[in-house]
């Protein structure tokens, strides 16, 4: 295969370790003396006349320490289900498809690379069944994809929870509190599970547990009672008491965290032992940050492995992580699946070995 | 000077290097053959038959690299103006006094050294005055007494500020977005001023410099125009807009956060602009984690003066940091007096060289 | 199964997260109602009359986010191969068994849990096989053993080399200078493979691939030709030269570095491009500090596992971690083979693809 | 005052909080509707036809938070004393002063930042003296630099040391160790004594206090009687016993550190304690790294002072910090002076209350 241009873009959320796939795309592209075209604000880039840059070793000098993504991204846009993309709205599915069509043909990609989660991905494969030459690269924070066992951007997550506990600790021992740390996880609670359990938390309440705010108000006065100093609950966003209340107050946008799940058990807490009660949402600070070793090196792999892919002609399949090693998976098989904690599984069982309450 | 006994006590909001005060004191003390005991959740452990343990330089080890206070803290309890103490209550000032004062004949103290912020100072000068031997240390995370340049704390939160920063700004910019971190200060700008302009912030809100929302959308607007990558705003949690207007509708007990400054100024920029608008409130995170380099050597300096000051028998003296060095100042020069940010002061005058907005 | 008495022992080089798994071990202890005796220094505690304490969750609080070990450890003492303890002395073996059965029978020890390295499981083995009920847990921040596929310690160690080379990078940048790096690895590469790459290294030498200090030099001037701004080369301590020459001229204690390879390699490219190149030796940096969050869990996971299976009888086995999951394997598989890097492996392909080179 | 261009140059050993003073010339510069011009490796890119590019705020986006400098530096080259630059070959100096000059007249320059320590300051001084308009911002990791009570630098450098040190104690406190700590420092101890009480040091040897082996070696002693769990010792690496014996055989490159003064030391204590000491030589690692927040703020400032020394035509002067303010100072007075360590200053007494040993 001769001297030839493919495309990379990112798209959805940003994510730990997404520069660290680019890194892997342009080495391995340099390699095979490839030119590697950068689409800016994911798919949006595509449409005609195309918003990119060409990424060379020297332009992307440096940026795998960094957060975030060098090429921009949006969680927005035309590609996104919100314009009716897809199923909904046929004709606007076709005249996308169309227009992306066109940039491939007027820059003469030999493939395109997608670096998306769960959303970002069903346009990979629309894109691919289309006749489009896409190879996909899997991106989600929440580690909540059926076709990997781990992704880049999981364990900065985690990371950033955990120091975040260190931290708060100490100012909770010290003053004797309660408080409650709202973290990712609006589906699955592998963050709040890993984090919470890394940072010490006393109590850690996810999506697939649903809790009794009754039964945490105990845990708290128990551990009140027996001399514990302060209490530390780890809290994932999708986490719901049992009984099925609305706890959230959204607005249609969904953008404010007013009234978050982290609030409402703050004040439950508050009201039922009399004890001081604080919230800390952590927000986007999950998402940005230095990258960990781990998701560096995930991140590298991946890039490395879908170079490696578009070159074998082995297009709709998406790079996966199973049995510490990278396969190539049918994209089709990584969409609207999702990996969800275990209520049964061993890493709750340890967790509830450590004393850790899951409120039910 | 012979062997003798003396007390410490740790008061208010935790601050990270009150553990390194502790460390200076003990390893002071120890040099002199002097016990000391360390009383439990600030003055509340003056109170018959006293709340304390003997600390020894093996029973702290390796608590100086950690936040919080190794003997506790409260920001309520009896000595604080919410029981009426002092000037309000004066039966109750007597009996508190009286039986703090037992409580340093029974374990015959040579002396207190109290370490805390403005209000717990104050009750320290009441001791004083009440002619116990009391020796002061300065403690405000918010680095706003006037008595003293710099005081430990406010190094490690501005570090966590500028770390914050250094995370939401990779997502704020892969994104486009604008973001809105909201820190402490409510009456002083020093920790949105020095950890914005450290964090590299577009635009840094403070208390003494009261904003316009709309003059705040326009540098937003502005901003997008010239085609930066997105918009960090900091905040300090006492920032108000020109107007006056009403931005916070906090509960009686002044503990919840909703709606704070950060919020409202997201909610303003939002309608304004069309722009979306996060909001990230860093709260109790800026009072734990490792202190920094600074603030460990702050604290031990300030811990090993406090003990020089008992052994001079210079009490009502509280010990401070000027023009590189530290000296001993009453105690009654300290209280109640904030040290502001001056808007024409040299540091307000850098920023708005490195295009910082202040939104005035 | 009733209250009961269980031991722990820490052995071997410090490593984090061994204070993780004293926590896991405490907390599924505590469930059970055991009491745990915590040995100090190793195997050592173990002798007549036994050094130790008692580790409650009040005595361990805190020490989760801490390196080291809460009971101390030794690489040396009676039951090293120094002492001819084992194989060539029978009875001394003979005699220290006995010591060990004693404080065993003295404490009413229904289980002891070793957490060790290659050497100190084989010790472990020898006691199991003399009929005590052992249970291990592998520790080697080397990630070396067969018997698991990942154990705790080797993610903060490569997150040392990470962070360390990004601080390298910078200066070596600024100044386009050649900087060789030397990190743990006496027999596996692991630790500059993984660390290197996610540090991103220009240059990787690991023991299980020589290198020709001429082809490294090579790389070096090709680099230079090409406007690279320095080169950073990280080399595990057992790196070798593919002529098999004598790098190293240790002291019989074999504790001096001195002329410890990454010297020798600084000088070879020195002496063949000309060009400045520096050493810097991280050495023990790499054994201390924050253990990540995966080394945390993993300790926990550890930790809860071995008490499970004292609890289940289960004796002779150590904890390993394999697909995913705990599984128990016995400590005689476990002990002297070592996992060491496969010149073929998808790892190393993709470092290549990453332009990194091993100088072969 | 039109628009104009000026010019920044980086010269010398690098050091965290570079970047920052680009972005606060290049903000300031900004305001001004000035052009930057950034040139290349120090003065070297002063050289005909110059190699330089010209900075803008688009170009260096993101540059505060990492170490190095963004415009490369040189610690050799023409305008170093080596080529007899100066007084010892003043045809030399004659020839590369008027290629400096022609470069400023080429390119137009209205003034030109110099950002250098001791040495390069000496040579901006040369070029001012030489009728060029010149403004010095001064670099000194060290903080030995009489004419300002501090830089940036020196806090992320102590910052450094601290982390390392909190790394090594858990280690040498698991082992009961001894570690000697070699760090930056050949004339002035500062970084030695701020960064070894910061992260808690048994011994400090710094050059302003000569030691002595066998006090140190009683030092170690009495430690391990009183039960200590090992022993850290920080030593500047100009650090000297007392009785002036040779302890260091440099190459005459002096490029190698063998036979520091740390492993010196580890030897000499390890043959009269008989104990284990190693050796940890810090080196470049505390030249990179994520400036501090104090780094980065003292950056921002002297930048923009230096341009608005420029502004002022107010040229032979170097921006310096005293009294919490910044002033302006003539280069002239800046150069050639040390600031060194008192060993009566408080700084010292403080230490020696904490039981720091000195050795002497």
């Amino acid at each position: 295969m001769g001297d030839q241009r493919i495309g990379i873009l990112t798209s959805g959320g940003d994510c730990p370790g997404l520069n660290a796939v680019l890194h892997g795309v342009v080495s391995a592209a340099q390699r095979r003396n490839w030119e590697v075209v950068g689409f800016h604000e994911g798919f949006e880039g595509l449409l005609p006349p195309g918003s990119f840059e060409i990424l060379t070793a020297e332009s992307i000098r440096g940026i795998m320490p960094t957060g975030g993504t060098f090429l921009g991204t949006t969680n927005k846009g035309h590609f996104t289900p919100r314009t009716g993309w897809g199923d909904r709205n046929p004709s606007l599915a076709a005249e996308l498809l169309q227009k992306a069509r066109e940039t491939f043909q007027t820059l003469g990609l030999a493939g395109l690379i997608v670096v998306g989660g769960d959303g970002s991905l069903l346009t990979a494969l629309h894109l691919s069944e289309d006749g489009l030459p896409i190879v996909g690269v899997p991106k989600t924070i929440d580690n909540d994809l059926e076709a990997t066992v781990i992704t880049f951007g999981f364990d900065s997550a985690i990371s950033c929870v955990m120091e975040s506990l260190d931290r708060l600790r100490t100012t909770t021992s010290s003053h004797r509190r309660v408080m409650v740390v709202e973290v990712m996880g609006r589906h699955a609670g592998w963050i709040a599970l890993h984090g919470g359990m890394a940072g010490g938390a006393d109590a850690i309440l996810i999506p697939e547990i649903p809790f009794r705010a009754e039964r945490l108000a105990e845990v708290v006065v128990e551990r009140t009672q027996r001399g514990c100093r302060g209490t530390l609950i780890v809290a994932a966003e999708g986490a719901a008491p049992r009984d099925g209340r609305q706890v959230r107050s959204q607005t249609p946008s969904g953008e404010t965290r007013l009234g978050g799940i982290g609030d409402w058990i703050a004040r439950e807490i508050s009201e039922r032992t009399g004890q001081e009660c604080r919230t800390c949402v952590l927000g986007h600070l999950q998402r940005g940050g230095v990258p960990t070793a781990m998701d560096r090196n995930l991140g590298q792999h991946f890039g490395v492995r879908a170079v490696e892919l578009i070159e074998a002609g082995d297009f709709g399949k998406m790079v996966s992580f199973q049995n510490d090693h990278t396969v190539a998976v049918p994209i089709a098989q990584a969409v609207h699946r999702l990996r969800r904690v275990s209520p049964g599984s061993e890493f709750v069982r340890t967790a509830r070995e450590l004393s850790i309450a899951f409120g039910d």
